[in-house]
C-alpha cells in the first residue's frame, strides 16, 4: 500500500547512551527512508533532543502500529517526551488580531501563495476592522468585543469557536489583548505572538516609544509561544533593522511593522513544520 | 489660504559653491517650513544632489510661480536638473505580474494597510493565473499573453493601458519577461524590477540554481530601475539572508521570495516618497 | 598660507529658520571647500543639529579669526551650543583594560593599520595580564589595582595620568570597572564603554548567561557614553549576531566577542571623526 | 589510562541506510562519550556526510586500534573518505601576507586571546613591510620577494618553508599574489583566501572599484579553499554590510576591511575545528 506524506517524529528525554542508534535502526527496520535527522544535546541539563522525518511511501506498517512499536522498544526505555506528526494533514490555524493590519495580510499572503501550509478556517477580533478583508479571502471572521473587564467570559467563547473549528494552534497577529490562563492552559505552546520589540529589550506598552527615548540604533520583533507571564514565553524566532537618529516614533513604527511580518511568519512556519521543541523557556529549533 | 500637503524638491547639478545657501534662503524667503533638507556631492564626478521637503501650508505662493520663480533665481543659474512633487497628489502605479505571487500580495497587503501610498489601478499579466486574486482586491486585472515573440507588440497595448489610466510608474513584481526598449524610453527610470538574486551575482535565469552550485552562504534580492541592458540597471535597494549547505534550490527560492518581498516594497517607497536620483547608472537614495 | 587638514563644526541649538543659509553662507564668503555639510533638525524638541567639514587649504583666515567671526555672526544670533575640531591635531586616546583582551587587540591593530587615527600615549588596567603585550606595541602600561572599595581614590590617580598625557577620551575597553562620577564629569561624552549586550536588554552583569537563559535568538554589544547611570549612557552605536539553541554560554560569549571589538572600534571612529552629538540621552551619529 | 582532548572523525560517503546507527553504535561499544553529532544527506548527489565528536578519557582503545577498528567495520562497508584529528595536537597555520595589515592583525589578536587556537610558527611576505610587527609577535617572518615572474621558482621555496615547519594549513591574508598550481596540489583544501568581495560579484582585481562603479547597496567579502580556478573555489564563509551613494571607494575599502577581517577568522576557526567538509566545489560547514 502506497502512502502519501512523511512523518515526522519530535523527541525529549534525559540524555543517555546509544538514543540515536536505537531510534534509526528502529526506523530503518520499519521501512523508514528518512529524509532529516536533527538531534541536540543540552549538556547543561543533560537532555536529549531529536527530530527524524521519513517518507511514508515504503513504510511497513500503520502509524498506530508504529506508535505501539516505538512505545515498547524506544519510548519507555528512554523516558521519552515525543510525538509523531503527519504532513499529509494540514494543521489548522485560527487568527486573532485586533486593528493593525500588515501581519494579518502577510498571513493571508503566505497562506494563499501556498508558502504557508495550513488551513485558516476562523479570524477572531475584537473589532470590526478587518472584517471585508478576511471575507475577501473567503475566511470566517467572527467580531468578540474583547476588553479588560469581559477577558475570561470571552475566553470561554472563544475556545467554544476554537474547539468547534478544530483548532490545532492559534496565532495573535498583533491581537494586542492578554490572553487568559485558561485559554493558555488548554493550548499549550500552541499560542503564538509577534511582540514588537526585541525581547527582552522593551517588554509590555509602547515598545516603539521606549526604543525613541532610549536611543537604541537596532530595533526588533520576537515571535514567541504565549504563557501567563506576559511578553515572557519562549522564544522562537527574532529579526531586527538598523535605525538611527532620523527616525521619529512614527518611522520606527513602520519599520518595525516590516519586522513584525517576517518574524511571526517565520516563527508559524518552524512551528508547522514541527521543528520547536520548547522546554525551560527556551526552544530548540531544529533547521 | 492653507494648503495642504508637502512639497518635495529633487535637485542636480555641477556642484558649485553656495548651492545649498541660496536654495534654504529662497525657500525660507517665500515661506517654506523646511522639513528635511538632504544633500550629496559626488566630489569625483563633481556633481550636487539636493532633496528638500517643505509644509506648503504657509508656503506664500502657489506651485506654478515657484516654478518660475526657482527657474530663474536658482535652477538657470546653477545649471539644475529639478523636479517639484507635491506629496498631496497620489502616484498611480501600475502592477506587471507573472505566475509567481509572493510580491503582488506584499504590494496589496502593503496598499491596503496604507503603508504604501499609492492607487493601483490595473494589474497587467501575461497568465490569468491571479486575476481572481486581483480583482478580490477592487483592482482591475488585464490579461495580455506576452510572449518573446510578440513582445513588442504587446508593448504597444500595455502602453496604451499605462496611458489610459494615467500610470506615473510601473512595478515589475516578478514579472519574467522582457521590457522593450520603446517602453523603458517611455518611462525612465519609472519601471521597478526586482531581481531575485543579490547583482551583479547571478543575472540571468535561474539565480537561485546558480546560488546553489556556487555554494553561496548568503543570497539576496535587487531593486532596480529597468534599464535597456537587462539585470544592469541602477540599484535602489538590496537585501540578503544568511544560507548554508543544507538548503536545497527549493530551499533558496523560498528564502530567497522573502527577501524579494521586502526589497522591492522598499525600493518602491523609496521611489514613491521621491527619494531616489538616478545618476551613471548608480542611485543616490536619500533617508 | 596653505592650512593643512579640514576643520569640523558641530553645531546644536534650537531650530529656527536660515541657520543652514548663514551657516553656509558665511562659509563660503570665507572662501571654505566644503567637503561635507550634515543637518538633522529633531521636530519633537525642536532643536537643530549640524556638521560641516571644509579644506583649510584656501581657508581665508586663522581658526582663532574664525571663532571670533562665527561667534559674532551665528553662535550668538542662534544660540548655538558649537565646536571647532581640526583633523590635523590627532586625538589622544587613553585605553582602560582589564584581562579580556579581544577589544584591546583589535584596538591596536586598528591603530597600527591607521585604520584609527588617534595617538594612544598609555593604557591603563587594574591587572598586570596585558602589561607585555601593550609594550609590545611601545605603548606605557600602567597598573592600578582598582577595587569597589578603592575607587574613588584610584580615580585620583588616573586623572592624573590622563592629565599629564593629555588625555582626549578614553575607551573602556571591557574594563569591568565602576567609573566614578568624579571622572565622568571630568570627560563628560569622552568616556566611551563596550557593554556585552543589546542594551537595554541585559543591562548589568553576565549579560550572556542571561542571554542563554532566556533563549534569545540574536545577541548582541552596544558602544555608549558612560554617564552616572550604569549601562544607560548614550548609545553611539550597536550589532547583533544570530545565534541558536545550540549555543552554549562559552559560544555566546565566543560569539559576543566579535561584536564586542567591531562595534567599540565603530563606535570610536564615529567619536574621532566627531560625528557623534549627544543630547537627551540619545545621540546623533551623521554618516 | 586517562586519554586528553576529543577526536573527530570525519565522514563522507555516498549516501545508504544505516550509516548513523552502525556509527553511533560502534562508537557506544568503543566507550566514546559523544559530544556532538552532525549529519547532512546532500539528496541530489545522493552523497552523506557526518561530523562526530567524543571524549577520549574514558575511550577504550588507542586511536591507531581506532583506525583499524572503523575501517573494517564501518568504513569499508560504506564506501567512506574519512578522517580522524585528535583536538589536543594544535595544527600550524603559515599566514602569508602582503602589504595589507587588517586581517594579519586581526589573525594574531584571535591568536593570543586564545580564540584562535592554532600555532603560527612562520609568516611569509612578498615584502619587508610587516617584519617588525611579525616579529614583535615572536614568529618568524620571511621575506620572498614574490613576482608574477618567479612565481613556479619561489613556489619550491615556500613549500620548502612549510614542510620544514610541519604547516597544517596555510592562510593568505590579503597575499595578493597568486598560488601556483603544484601547490595548490599539495595543499588540497588547506589553503584559505580572503576575497574583498561577496562572490561571485565582483571577482578578480580591484572588486570595491567595481563595487562602487556598479553602485550596490551592500558589499561582503568571501573565505574560500584556493583552487586552480582563481576566486572560483569552495566558500567557507561569507558576511556583508550595508553601504549607500555617501560612500567613496576609500570607503567601501575601509568598510570592507572589517568584514574581511572577521569573515576570514571565521573561516579559519571553521577549519581549525574540522566542521568543513568540501566536494563538488561547495562545503558543507556543520556548526
Amino acid at each position: 500500500m502506497t502512502k502519501p506524506g512523511n512523518a515526522v517524529l519530535l523527541i525529549s528525554c534525559p540524555d543517555k547512551e546509544g538514543i540515536i542508534a536505537a531510534v534509526t535502526a528502529l526506523l530503518s527496520r520499519l521501512g523508514a527512508n528518512i529524509l532529516f535527522i536533527d538531534q541536540y544535546v543540552d549538556h547543561e541539563n543533560k537532555m536529549f533532543f531529536m527530530r527524524v522525518e521519513w517518507e511514508l511511501e515504503h513504510f511497513k506498517i500503520t502509524n498506530d502500529e508504529f506508535r505501539v512499536i516505538f512505545t515498547h522498544e524506544a519510548a519507555n526505555k528512554y523516558s521519552m517526551n515525543w510525538e509523531l506528526y503527519l504532513t499529509e494533514k494540514k494543521q489548522r490555524m485560527a487568527i486573532f488580531v485586533s486593528k493593525y493590519a500588515h501581519c494579518f495580510f502577510d498571513l493571508l499572503g503566505s497562506w494563499r501563495t501556498g508558502d504557508l501550509n495550513v488551513d485558516i478556517p476562523v479570524i477572531v477580533s475584537n473589532h470590526e476592522t478587518l472584517r471585508e478583508d478576511a471575507q475577501r479571502f473567503g475566511i470566517e471572521f467572527i467580531h468578540l468585543p474583547v476588553t479588560a473587564a469581559n477577558r475570561e467570559e470571552m475566553a470561554i467563547e472563544q475556545m467554544k469557536i476554537l474547539e468547534k473549528h478544530e483548532i490545532d494552534f492559534v496565532v495573535l497577529a498583533r491581537y494586542m489583548q492578554i490572553i487568559p490562563p485558561s485559554m493558555i492552559e488548554a493550548y499549550p505552546n500552541r499560542i503564538i505572538n509577534i511582540h514588537h520589540s526585541f525581547l527582552p529589550a522593551f517588554a509590555g506598552a509602547k515598545p516603539y516609544h521606549q526604543a525613541y527615548t532610549r536611543g537604541v540604533k537596532i530595533i526588533g520583533a520576537t515571535g514567541h509561544y504565549v504563557t501567563e507571564d506576559l511578553d515572557e514565553g519562549p522564544i522562537i524566532e527574532q529579526d531586527i533593522e538598523r535605525v538611527n537618529h532620523t527616525y521619529s516614533v512614527e518611522d520606527l513604527v513602520k519599520t518595525g511593522q516590516d519586522i513584525e511580518k517576517r518574524v511571526l511568519t517565520r516563527a508559524i512556519k518552524h512551528h508547522v513544520e514541527r521543528r520547536v521543541l520548547a522546554y525551560n523557556n527556551r526552544t530548540v529549533v531544529f533547521q
